[in-house]
């Protein structure tokens, strides 16, 4: 009974890491819709509260990691478990980065709304919704251990790579023809930049899901 | 005798997570360097040769992990072992991606060896230069956990936001100038970026660091 209850408390301990790790989630795709919202509507306000909610989560990084270092001194994870608390690690890492991409996007937002518009923004947001959707199958992945969705979320990641390529190509255009364009096109680049970044982010985190799934299970390790 | 040869070993496994980090550092430093050796001396194959040793470095991403586990699969540390472990887990994700930086900055540097040059490169070698010392100042901080260094390593970021920010206004300048250099600048800009970036990694390292020395000590958190 005293061991039943030991185990069924590690669970909810784990459980309680994949909760948070998808709350966490939760708000970085809320931060990107809101950068890009805060570009498409000129809404500079919501762009500055975005750069705020950042903090929310540096604050669940904290959290997260010293829940898994809790775990880890506590239950001695083994094999699969102890995969899956060190991935949790290296995931929380990657999305407090995409926190910080967006915190970038709304400053360059800011920027570009004390200038008139440069043209309608139609590519951006669609790459944009793409990138938060990566995010969030990754992280459906890992929580799932879901190797087939995590394959295919790096396989999308070469159509945000062309989408971007077409952006900055677009961009150059308007360059060239209009110098007085160029650092509000400059900005626009950046913006496709930082979200393909976020999208590296999500790749990265599905090839650690991949990694995770397939590894070589340690307890079979022969140990000196 | 049995306890000292077991407590020995766990010192000499410890050791060794050191050591290939600091190895993997040293190569990553060459990266940086020969990437922006590639540019100044437009020397195409070097570009070439330093994208393909990025693999040398995926390989110890994948082999320090993998004896990260093994360590803590075997000899559950707890406290400050565990955070150094955890951390180090962390430490080869944004070593690896800085090899991803340089990579990507050898891919601008080979675009642009096929055009004449813009003009003469002063302020990125010193950007890279600055930028490598950083990642070798953070690596220092952490394998010795001297928060006073990592403090360092923080500080410096703003020298190299300012430097990054000091070069993308005169490539500006030369856009503005002279349409034809757009696509020259817009590379040698992305060079910037991806230096600061490099920089960003050694920041976020040298943050952890501080962390772990000041981290609190999870042996005395009150377990349920």
């Amino acid at each position: 009974m005293e061991r039943e209850h030991i185990i069924k408390q590690y669970d909810a301990e784990l459980n309680e890491i994949r909760t948070l790790l998808l709350e966490m989630g939760g708000k970085v795709e809320a931060m990107i819709s809101n950068s890009i919202k805060s570009l498409v509507d000129r809404d500079s306000q919501l762009a500055e509260r975005t750069i705020l909610s950042d903090h929310e989560i540096n604050h669940l990084e904290v959290v997260i990691d010293e829940k898994c270092l809790e775990v880890l001194a506590r239950r001695q994870p083994a094999a699969r478990d102890l995969r899956f608390i060190t991935l949790a690690l290296k995931i929380v890492t990657d999305l407090e980065r995409i926190g910080d991409q967006c915190g970038s996007i709304c400053s360059r937002v800011k920027e570009l709304n004390e200038e008139p518009p440069l043209k309608p923004y139609i590519d951006l947001p669609r790459l944009a919704e793409f990138t938060s959707r990566m995010v969030q199958e990754s992280l459906d992945a890992f929580v799932r251990g879901d190797e087939q969705l995590a394959i295919r979320v790096c396989e999308n990641d070469q159509f945000v790579d062309d989408l971007n390529v077409q952006i900055q190509r677009e961009l150059l255009t308007f360059m060239m023809e209009d110098p007085s364009s160029i650092s509000r096109a400059l900005r626009l680049n950046y913006i496709s930049k930082y979200l393909e970044r976020i999208a590296d982010h999500a790749t990265n985190v599905a090839e650690m899901v991949i990694f995770m799934v397939k590894g070589k299970d340690i307890r079979h390790t022969t140990f000196s």
